[in-house]
């Protein structure tokens, strides 16, 4: 590319006047970064890749993008209850642009810094556009959340709102039609996720297994129940008002929230006795959360209506995730 | 992709009779992996991404595709000293092939298996084909070897040979014609390198700034001296019999070693002192060391002949790297 590897690096990744944080002994510029996670504390690491096209559209705003790149693995640390603490990108550029990469790190480097998430290595390379982040977070021993602790009588729990994201990539592809109104804010949903991290912190010693929904409500709560051994019935009123939009007709909402994706919100159980508790933490983190059902013994995904009745139709769509 | 994503990481990338190592706590399969170093350790954390057609062939063998993914990022936690403790792998395919994934894998999980290093997660996705690993090691608190401990007077090591990769490189590209006899062990170390591991840990304590040679031994070099803010002069014979390849004419060596790239060997300086223990520690390591100069106050890279004259010509050349 034009510009260097190593000028690249110097011009839009280093920050000479930005403070590490405690944790982070050495960050960008040597063979490796090195982390010191406090006494007593583990250290949680995920890792995603986006690739142009297939997560996000080539004419994507950058500074959205960065953004995104890191707010979907931030939202894997608070599927497990951790602390952010840094993070590494590998980016393959097939050249390097100065406002692409300008609106790139501002997106990324504004929720690194709300995050104290800090960036401390990583690779540039040319090749067809892909972000690879691995972020680093800790957690106190034997605390972090896990997918394989529902119960029997958990409640079900839901973060904020699903459904819009899908609704506004549905609309982008031009399967759907929907009004501007209802647009705008579905496509916010889509661009700009916030990762739940402080929820997923309060929700240690509390919540009994979470996950973060990125591949859509009945598909990631089927890993969950699989990882857990355990089957749920989901209240299906409670599942059709998660989507925040107003156009979508009621008949087809059930279906559209269940099938989600991209909703990088947190799904957890916990026991039916740390109800209020689960309210006061939700309310402390600043998202609301919705109670959507019950884990059961019996394996297996199952709907009921209002009255409590199964509703059989939708059953068999989500048979193949379980 | 015809195999899903999930059926993919658990054919190919799940091991479910493989101990996990003692400091891995949660590997592969919940939203984050949890590692937790020794007391007194801090982690060593590098990133690697490695692009078709820019970082390899695309008729690579996939089994030494998969060596040398893992093996420039232990390369990294050799350059500082640290041990192999796990690793993520984020990985972009345009299709699910069996036979490439089969031999991939094997590749990996020999050399990972060889290093007591775990796969601990990552990604998979469809798209252009892209490696991206993430390596950790753990190293005892501020023994890390870094790029800036260099101080005059110390002597420049190099480990193993130079130059052959970058050979089988430029026969590869048809740039230079090579004879059969001598492009196969060029060929070996261009798609084989053997990372230095062990020598990275025996010079703890005892070298005083190294790095790993990835892009070639003036470059690589000139990194080092500007992070410890000197200057060297190195020996022309001792640099251009760095090169195993009989073949090339000694006129071209010198340039061919310094140019190099993709030798995955560890350039290190050391106090005139410890000669004896860095011979000691290459023996312990079962890897050869060559003395090829001498850290200066003075900045910039010099070159000089068995006479210890200045070699002019070359020096040039050079003078933009630092």
């Amino acid at each position: 590319m034009a510009l260097g590897e190593f000028d690249l690096i110097a011009r839009y990744f280093q920050r000479p006047g930005h403070q590490l944080a405690q944790r982070v002994v050495l960050g960008i510029g040597d063979d490796c970064a090195l982390l010191q996670p406090a006494q007593g504390q583990q250290l949680a690491v995920s890792s995603d890749m986006l690739v142009e096209g297939r997560h996000f559209f080539s004419d994507v705003d950058p500074m959205a993008l960065g953004h995104k790149a890191l707010a979907v693995n931030l939202s894997d640390l608070a599927a497990c209850g951790a602390s952010p603490l840094a993070f590494t990108l590998a980016l393959a550029l097939p050249t390097a642009d100065a406002t692409w990469l300008g609106g790139f790190t501002k997106g990324l480097f504004a929720l690194a810094d709300a995050h104290g998430c800090d960036l401390i290595g990583g690779d540039t390379t040319r090749g067809p556009l892909n972000i690879c982040i691995t972020v680093f977070g800790q957690v106190p021993s034997n605390t972090a959340l896990l997918r394989s602790g529902a119960r029997a009588g958990d409640e079900i729990w839901v973060s904020g709102t699903l459904g819009d994201a899908r609704l506004a990539l549905q609309a982008r592809l031009g399967r759907i039609a929907v009004p501007d109104y209802a647009l705008e804010s579905a496509q916010q949903r889509l661009d700009w996720p916030t990762p739940r991290v402080a929820l997923g912190q309060a929700l240690r010693g509390l919540a009994s297994a979470a996950i973060d929904l990125s591949d859509g409500l009945a598909g990631d709560l089927g890993h969950l129940l699989r990882a857990s051994g355990v089957g749920a019935t989901l209240h299906a009123d409670a599942v059709s008002g998660l989507l925040a939009c107003p156009w979508m007709p009621a008949s087809e909402r059930l279906d559209h929230v269940l099938s989600g994706g991209d909703d990088y919100e947190l799904l957890f159980t916990a026991a039916p006795q740390e109800h209020e508790r689960v309210l006061g933490a939700a309310r402390q983190s600043g998202v609301a959360v919705t109670r959507i059902g019950s884990i059961e013994d019996q394996a297996g995904l199952r709907l009921t209506d209002a009255q409590g009745q199964p509703i059989k139709a939708q059953l068999s769509s989500f048979d193949h995730f379980l």
